[in-house]
């Protein structure tokens, strides 16, 4: 069971894939923590809404226009965007089934062109990665992912390598997924 | 005629609000600036998509999932936002009909929240509006706007203010809305 944005539940979106569905705990993890660090004037950081293609809308009398096909589209960015202490701040975030390796598949080229530009712009960029087995939820520097990504020696990044290149993300009630506390560790050296 | 995100033209959207088509040309015309700041590597600037709640998905099988009903939903931020010269970006884009003043109702009080947010931790934030009839385009700090929200006292805002309180966006072929000219000169000091 998943909540879509706005709250309209919907079952059976196992099927859908990564801009409908797959991933959904981690983002709402990720939603409920933004949410606090904007009620906490913190960070002002939110989910772009997910790409859809539209192509049939109906205006019925008195009431608001329905849409009766559309379709997901491939994003051109990353999922999440919004300034922290002054800085731009852009990251994906992916959950991976597998214990072993995370698969590159699963993000697409667009994103990592897109973590590479803003890199150069002066952004603080990351991925956030779950392996949801083991219940581990890392946060990786964008720049070490492109890297990776770059080398293109293979088409999955191990989970050693996440252990060994990552943060492990700490989590509470109020802060499921509190990655604020990493990117305030490795890029304005706060918090050992 | 517009063309949604995706390329799929439709026709008949005059109906529907601002999220769904109203705007569309202006909205066509930053897409082609913002892509062209992006090929020349100048601006990682993009648009949001437009906010969706998706109630029904078919799954036909050996094709796509089609979203079967989904309705537009009130966007909880700007529409634009990315990163320029280091510095997180964030924008509004809205067209204007009338030639004596802007309803202030065509801007959603989230967004006003929204800005004032952004503009808090350190934002390049302002609004973009343009009178159609009169073919004009004015760069807002989104500061001015929110102060003129703030006083209350009318329901819209002349086009005299605007004239005296904005800039007019210059425009060429390659960038139709070349709003980082007016970025440069006020938050820069360049260009005079």
């Amino acid at each position: 069971m998943v909540n879509y944005p706005g709250g309209t539940k919907k079952t059976e979106y196992a099927k859908v894939t990564s801009s409908g569905g797959r991933g959904m705990d981690l983002e709402k993890e990720i939603n409920r923590t933004n949410a606090y660090y904007l009620d906490t004037d913190r960070a002002v950081i939110h989910k772009k809404p997910t790409p859809v293609t539209i192509v049939k809308v109906d205006y019925p009398k008195r009431s608001a226009a329905k849409i009766t096909e559309a379709y997901f589209k491939i994003p051109s960015t990353t999922d999440y965007n919004g300034i922290y202490r002054g800085k731009y701040l852009d990251f994906e975030a992916k959950e991976c089934a597998l214990n072993t390796s995370f698969p590159l598949k699963s993000v697409h080229p667009h994103q990592i062109v897109h973590l590479d530009a803003v890199l150069r712009h002066g952004a603080l960029a990351f991925m956030i990665v779950r392996f949801t087995k083991l219940e581990e939820t890392y946060f990786v520097e964008a720049r070490k992912v492109i890297d990776f990504w770059n080398a293109g020696e293979r088409r999955s990044i191990p989970y050693k390598w996440f252990a060994e290149n990552g943060f492990l993300i700490p989590g509470n009630f109020l802060m499921p997924v509190d990655y604020l506390k990493i990117v305030d560790r490795i890029y304005f050296n706060e918090g050992g």
